[in-house]
């Protein structure tokens, strides 16, 4: 236990540019806890962070504190290999809810805490609530029976995990000091490392709908994960994906499941959008291969891809799923009949305005058009309607001819629907020439 | 009225270092007092504004919707000019007891709303509660009849002058954000435009015992409160004077009105240790030629400081003073024996070590010596001892043999007293060779 240090001397500290010491750190992160340290200083705080940052050791103590605030689920008796994907979040990004089963398919076990949507970013755990009875809240020891049972578990952050990070996250989402490295590679292995993985695939969105819009500052966020990952001892390696367009053909909660569901399913028909799905799959193997390879399953990359793609075609990753989904209180019934899903009363299309190329796509503010929609929500305590959502049947690349179908729309209210449309035809950049469309894995660290 | 703006996105904006809209602040500022702001969202704003500053203009905006949060005294009927002095901050420093009195036996009305002593600062306030039975909260009404029958009244910050001002005050206490100009430039400036008054004359402290420590600090501030009190339509010059050692011959509650007393009442015999007081008598003979050349009861500096000099000396300003502390219920019997005045149990003396000359006095130690003897709050809420405090004997280039008496402590409570005679003298230079003492009136504006 380190001495109790005055909140306000740290906080002029970092005002100042100063490094502070880990002893400052905990002092302050456990101050959050007790109270010692109010909201309005952490707030402060949090602005002296995002405007000065952390060095790479400061960083690290900021992690240890906030792993320290909570409980950590100790998975050292369950055997094999824990290998967990984060990705910082986008639209459309189903991957964790087919890559679990997939790479616990595959031999890895998968201890996945995952988060709920905010602002124009979807959750997963919001996603499997579409299923009904499906519990995202599991106690530790019946998270680590289903884990080693069943080999993955996805569960949403419990209030024992990381409460230091639960505080901070909700304050930072009203002060203007979401998008600060120190603070999302902390609030993110912090979590991590409570969950108990051994190892971590991180997934950094780069684009229109991610929260890093460039190359560069993803590249910046990945090398900090991996570094202070590292300084924890928890192996970690990072991939950089486009999210200029959202991933696969879905977004809104019960639609992206039943998305996950084609695409799990062996031979189950394809959708005559399934083109549009392409890339999640793509990118989902991808991870898989690099889970494979830091959990030491496969030796190389294209073993693990191989070994990926045998065990979604060969249907072992749709019986994990139903194994997961069981296991958790979901319905089998229903993923094995996805039209039993949560259904939108109404559903319209909206078509291209012009003949043409779908050159550009704001993600971002696709993103929104989901949240009014009803599918994601503005503020933490908003409810969410998990039957909305988007079908997208034309994606970066695709031609269109005038009056064509660009997207469906799963929709309750119509309201907005006038305002939403014209929202997604401005969303949308429709030129005379095809562009070259952009690759899905930017890069690898 | 303007529209409410998101307080996340102006605090986003104030981030990345943009200027804000008056409509923006406004809004903002408005929403402390609906509570749509949240404190934690204040705070997050204050350290935005504390490390990216604010333009001329933002300043004031910021200034304008801290005056509108409250209430403001209209003066407009009571005859006179009303000219108000005010200062950063120091130790020792009280001239606005004598100052008050003295400008309004030299004709002008001064309204002065002053505060309460915070850290190694004292305040005026605590000072005449000294005096049993002082008022420091009047009704507006009693204000404006004091003020016009008497010329001067001396009140606290009432809870209607400004409350956005007391909110973000207590905020920047706790959270390392009071150094910082536009916000103290808004906080000074509110207040002075609520209380009424026509002109302002600052006096910017600079040296080791007030908030700006170097000379161009204090320009800097002493620049910005003219253009800003300038465009709010409120004349104001500004005075840079010295605060590297204590102000006077005495820190303390009590033993400051009895200095005060001593230098306002007509040959009453002199103290011993009179000689500290010069840079008292000084510099309140200054401020008061400042605030009658711009109250324009004289033309020059020179004539306003021979009339000022005339009223200290005539007794004129004693009898204001009487005067005053009689409307605001003080004990006028109190004030003419001022050895009635509260006294604290114990008194001794700390000796100087060595023979030399007084060459360096670290001010704001020795303001934090008084705040540990009852003097003075380390927070708000703390209560003080009016009785407790210290008499100088020594100040800037006196000599010194072994043993002579440095200060009188005035004590209630021995159980600190070793170490804080140990931290007074470590808060002295004593030199071999004699150096110049630094002048007390640096600059003007």
């Amino acid at each position: 236990m380190s001495a109790i240090t005055n909140p306000a001397q740290t906080i002029a500290r970092k005002r100042d540019g100063e490094e502070l010491t880990d002893a400052e750190i905990s002092s302050f992160i456990m101050g959050l806890g007790t109270n010692a340290v109010a909201d309005y200083q952490a707030s402060a705080f949090l602005m002296a962070v995002y405007l000065n940052g952390m060095t790479l050791d400061e960083t690290v103590s900021l992690t240890r504190a906030m792993l320290n605030s909570g409980i950590r689920h100790d998975l050292s008796s369950i055997p094999g290999v824990k290998v967990d994907k984060h990705s910082t979040g986008g639209v459309g990004d189903k991957v964790s809810i087919i890559l679990a089963p997939l790479a616990a398919a595959c031999g890895l076990k998968v201890p996945m805490m995952a988060g709920r949507g905010l602002g124009h970013s979807g959750g997963t755990i919001d996603k499997l609530e579409s299923i009904s009875g499906f519990l995202v809240k599991l106690t530790p020891d019946r998270f680590k029976q289903i884990l080693s049972e069943v080999g993955c578990a996805i569960i949403g952050q419990s209030e024992q995990i990381a409460p230091a990070d639960r505080k901070l996250y909700a304050l930072r989402d009203v002060t203007a000091t979401v998008e600060s490295n120190p603070l999302i590679v902390a609030s993110i292995l912090s979590k991590k490392l409570a969950e108990g993985t051994d190892a971590l695939v991180m997934d950094v969105k780069v684009g229109s709908g991610a929260f890093m819009k460039t190359k560069e500052d993803a590249k910046r966020l990945a090398r900090d994960l991996i570094k202070v990952a590292g300084k924890m001892g928890l192996p970690c390696r990072a991939l950089l994906t486009n999210m200029n367009q959202p991933l696969g053909c879905t977004g809104g909660n019960a639609l992206e499941i039943a998305e996950c569901i084609d695409l799990l399913r062996p031979a189950q028909g394809k959708r005559a959008d399934q083109g549009c799905s392409a890339d999640l799959k793509e990118l989902t193997i991808q991870l898989c291969a690099h889970m494979l390879e830091l959990g030491k399953i496969t030796k190389t990359l294209a073993s693990g891809r191989k070994l990926a793609h045998a065990k979604l075609v060969d249907g072992s990753a749709w019986k994990k799923f139903e194994e997961m989904v069981e296991a958790q209180g979901g319905s089998v019934d229903q993923i094995r009949h996805p039209e039993k899903l949560p259904k939108a009363p109404h559903t319209t299309t909206w078509k291209s305005p012009r003949r043409g190329y779908i050159t550009g796509m704001n993600t971002e503010a696709i993103g929104n058009i989901l949240v009014d929609l009803g599918a994601g929500r503005h503020r933490a305590a908003d409810p969410i309607d998990a039957a909305v959502g988007l079908v997208f049947h034309k994606k970066l690349g695709a031609h269109v001819e005038k009056n064509d179908d660009l997207v469906t729309v799963h929709y309750s209210n119509s309201e907005l629907l006038r305002d939403l449309e014209q929202r997604y035809l401005a969303a949308l950049t429709i030129g005379g020439a095809r562009k070259t469309v952009p690759q899905l894995i930017l890069d690898q660290l």
